[in-house]
């Protein structure tokens, strides 16, 4: 029996999940909730996540919620080298990575990106990218330093839970670039290659991953 | 040899880290640093974390940052039932619960803690703290309605490194509502027992885990 999995197109949370199920190989039933129609809460899948956010798994009838335990459950039944580690020593690398993502790299990334990706009328998307700008490069230099000489951010041969939940995050960075409301300003990350080569390296990494254009937003590709 | 542990008094993240080193009976060496002095971005202390930030665990030549990875590294070294679980639903468990409060937990007691604690002469931070309780409120109705039946959020024999992560959070709560800047506020966790009777008696079982009383943080003591 194949577990399901509950996302929303565009969640960077819901993104690091698909693609820890295509990385493991872990076949899955698809359920993709619209934001815009608020599936998310909406009775039927509040009565599986009260707390009304994807991702949510569910095998039989275990129902995991948090991006990064999900990631761990299908690390854990799933084939080929662990996400997590199998020394203490690669597990505590994937907690401090994972953790340097979830308290720094996401918000400084959502507060640049954000404007951009929503902006309002009368707002000034520009200008508050801008100022969440210097934040950001400081975070992506911590990234492009590491990955000077290692592969993938925990230093195995295979991508970690860390790297997969760091991607999304990165990609928005490209989305929110590609916008009107980014136009005219001046931003160090076209091409990526030409000002962080290694985070450019590794993205691609992750690009060329088995079964990863399943995992590409469906409404990206609309525009 | 035993390991060195650099902390700030009143730091949720070093207070777990603390807890962790008590409850798995790792002896360490302590560098308390000064946040007023800014001891955390003093060359000696950027020199082992460049990143300026407490805590830090240095176990021979190897620095782990970050709260998390430094009760996962003494959880591998130390004594005693593992605080990051032993099957892998169990540390499916520890992300899930753990990931709560990173995400959700900390944002919401911060919301409203930080204005009372840190009250700023013109503000009104009865105001801020008011606007931020119903997040607070839903956030503690979940770990409440969980410890109904069980005695720590993983539901193991003992705690896990979720419990000693979210404990330093609530004990913010608890300074906070005795700050100045509470008076005249109607504030539903006096006495927390009267309003979480669960996450009281939770509370009161990590008060009583020995060493803990070495973890109190100083300042504290002195109001």
């Amino acid at each position: 029996m194949s577990v399901e999995i509950y996302w929303g197109s565009g969640s960077p949370f819901a993104w690091r999940v698909l693609l820890a199920a295509e990385v493991k190989g872990v076949p899955y039933t698809s359920h993709l909730l619209s934001f815009q129609a608020r599936d998310h809460k909406a009775p039927a899948f509040l009565a599986i996540n009260p707390r009304g956010k994807v991702p949510v798994l569910k095998d039989g009838d275990r129902v995991v919620t948090e991006s990064m335990a999900i990631m761990h459950h299908l690390d854990a039944i799933g084939g080929g080298p662990s996400l997590f580690g199998t020394t203490a020593d690669e597990r505590t690398a994937v907690w401090e990575w994972s953790s340097r993502i979830l308290y720094d790299l996401e918000e400084a990334v959502d507060a640049f990106t954000r404007p951009l990706i929503f902006a309002k009328p009368g707002s000034n998307p520009g200008e508050a990218a801008m100022a969440a700008l210097p934040r950001l490069q400081a975070e992506l230099a911590g990234f492009e330093a590491v990955l000077a000489d290692r592969k993938w951010l925990c230093d195995g041969d295979a991508p970690s839970a860390a790297d997969l939940a760091a991607f999304p995050f990165l990609m928005n960075i490209g989305r929110a670039v590609g916008k009107d409301a980014a136009r005219g300003l001046e931003l160090p990350f076209t091409p990526l290659s030409a000002h962080y080569p290694n985070l450019a390296a590794w993205q691609a990494r992750i690009e060329a991953l088995p079964g990863y254009e399943r995992t590409y937003p469906p409404h990206w590709r609309e525009g």
